[in-house]
């Protein structure tokens, strides 16, 4: 059988060994006698997993002992609006770096819930840019600014984290945490939804400021309040089980592969050498950037648009699949998260010039 | 090895053949190449699943035509705000029939958003009866009623269901959805946590009359948006994508079982004979109300409290495990969900008689 490389953006490829042990480990975990899926959230054996989960992300991602976990249900939508209801306190204002679909919504959300501040915009340029911090507008009266460290759908990925002064800095880092090593102490917050780099779809990791907590507003929905999630241990209510204990088998592949800085460099040589392939064909092109591609999503264009189809039906034949960009957007997208092997994007490449060889 | 029985009362016990089945499946769905951990929501595949347990879902609970159902995530606790958030329109309150600690919670989180009526309470008598109709107070200017089915750590529930005339009628099964045939004709909205009788933890059934679309006040985030949710066939965002897809394999196996009415009868069998067990012993009691008594959580005392320890120990070793109380309670409980086997009860009720006989 053909060996499948899955180019989706999320929920995404995990790692063969995490499958396989998650299969292992299904009926009986560890002898307990039981299946993960029917544990108690409170159970000894299953807090151990829980606990387990978050000291491995911790370390991971050196998150300083004034920062907390949480891992809630919603994904980086529910995000969307549990940040300003957590985050405005007084007040009445918020504000945002616009670089394409994913920060857009997580501005139109806040909306609900006061006054949105645009920091700069890429727009004008169909977001193939991240505005440059000169034209950026801070205003010191919003609670926090947010930007998307990486636009999934857009393909662009800031490549510094940006310097907003003594404003409290808020991360949407779904599409790229645990890609690169990442100073959290530069952050108010920051937040992720699993299915793309850390696990699968059903958990949301949010990592906040301890000194940012208490200041939730009345009408914030319980299950989004940090402060009583973080009292609570991220066990207000029962948590996505399963989902956090297969994150925690992730996290465990990803220490196994050499940590952060590892993945850093696999991910550094599979996006540099899948761009180089689309820079020198004629056929393939990339719209985004030098200065901020993203190193997970590649977005790109066929010339010949006749040829879209059947790209994508041979790309299937050969195992390369879910390559269709996304849906508001059309064209094609690789999605090279730290699950895909280098290999994967070798044979993408070779399926590419191939392609490109028979039918540009 | 002893068998486990797991008497849990959420995330709980499921049937090892959904369990078996998830195993095979894991590391390629149905010849697919793929997990469904990995499959995009959105690819033809998964969405196939993901149809056809809604159908599955509509077909065992016989949902009518202008009900939508819902996965959503967030937990009951997630509802608790959602429902007044999406239902209360321009009324100023919500009716709450407070049965139990879960009732009481439900009702708590209301109150964030407007006044809450209180329609009766059983708090004087401990919670251990529903108060009669008779003793209710119904407001007509409620938005709705609320009442929760069965309350899970309490072990107390309706039997019938609540006649609140012209009333939208709303109610919190997560511990005794499936379990019974229900006239859903009868409710506005009918949520619940999958955790105990229909899947993992992680999502979230709604099943809401159409009619009650369209009223949710702006400040719902939204993702419990359920107008939003609805039009968008519960992919507003990325949904728990594997905990949907091991809801569908329980539902197969409740089809499996005769449906509803089928499991109602075992389920009547297994909780008359636990209790029977428990009423006619001197060391054990349930405090319950005869007219009340939960079929799925099965909360019990033992005279002599410096037994307990030892009883927990002793049904630990006969492999009847998760058999202490909740934590706000203490005492004992057991959970006998659709998933939990006659002979686990057979089991159960045969180490308290041998247990009794040998301390008692």
């Amino acid at each position: 059988m053909t060996k499948i490389y899955n180019f989706g953006a999320g929920p995404s490829m995990l790692p063969g060994t995490v499958l396989q042990r998650a299969q292992e480990e299904l009926l009986d975990w560890h002898g307990a006698g039981i299946s993960v899926l029917e544990m108690g959230h409170r159970s000894q054996v299953y807090t151990a997993i829980a606990e387990k989960a978050e000291a491995d992300f911790r370390e991971l991602l050196d998150v300083p002992a004034d920062y907390r976990i949480l891992f809630l249900q919603g994904g980086a939508t529910g995000q969307f609006s549990a940040v300003p209801l957590n985050l405005m306190g007084d007040k009445a204002k918020t504000a945002y770096l616009l670089t394409g679909v994913w920060s857009e919504k997580a501005a139109a959300e806040a909306l609900r819930y006061g006054e949105v501040h645009v920091v700069a915009t890429g727009r004008a340029e169909s977001y193939t840019k991240i505005p440059q911090p000169e034209q950026w507008l801070l205003d010191s009266n919003a609670a926090y600014v947010h930007y998307t460290a990486n636009e999934t759908i857009g393909g662009v990925e800031f490549q510094q984290i940006p310097d907003v002064g003594a404003l409290t800095l808020v991360s949407d880092m779904s599409s790229n945490i645990l890609s690169r090593p990442v100073d959290v102490s530069r952050f108010g917050l920051i937040y992720a939804g699993a299915q793309k780099n850390i696990g699968p779809a059903g958990i949301t990791v949010v990592i906040v400021r301890e000194d940012l907590l208490g200041r939730a507003n009345s009408i914030t929905p319980s299950v989004f309040d940090y402060t009583k999630q973080a009292n609570n241990a991220s066990m207000l209510n029962t948590p996505p089980t399963y989902n956090w204990y297969m994150l925690g088998l992730v996290l465990e592949w990803l220490k196994e592969q050499g940590g952060i800085a590892a993945l850093e460099q696999k991910n550094i040589r599979k996006s540099a050498k899948l761009y180089a392939a689309i820079d020198r064909s004629s056929l393939y092109s990339n719209p985004i950037g030098l200065a901020c591609r993203s190193r997970m999503n590649v977005p790109f264009r066929i010339a010949d648009t006749e040829l879209e189809e059947r790209f994508l039906k041979d790309s299937v034949r050969e195992g390369l699949i879910n390559l269709e960009g996304h849906r508001s957007v059309g064209d094609f997208r690789a999605s090279i998260y730290n699950a895909m092997p280098e290999e994967g994007v070798d044979v993408l490449i070779e399926f590419m010039r191939e392609f490109e060889r028979r039918y540009g």
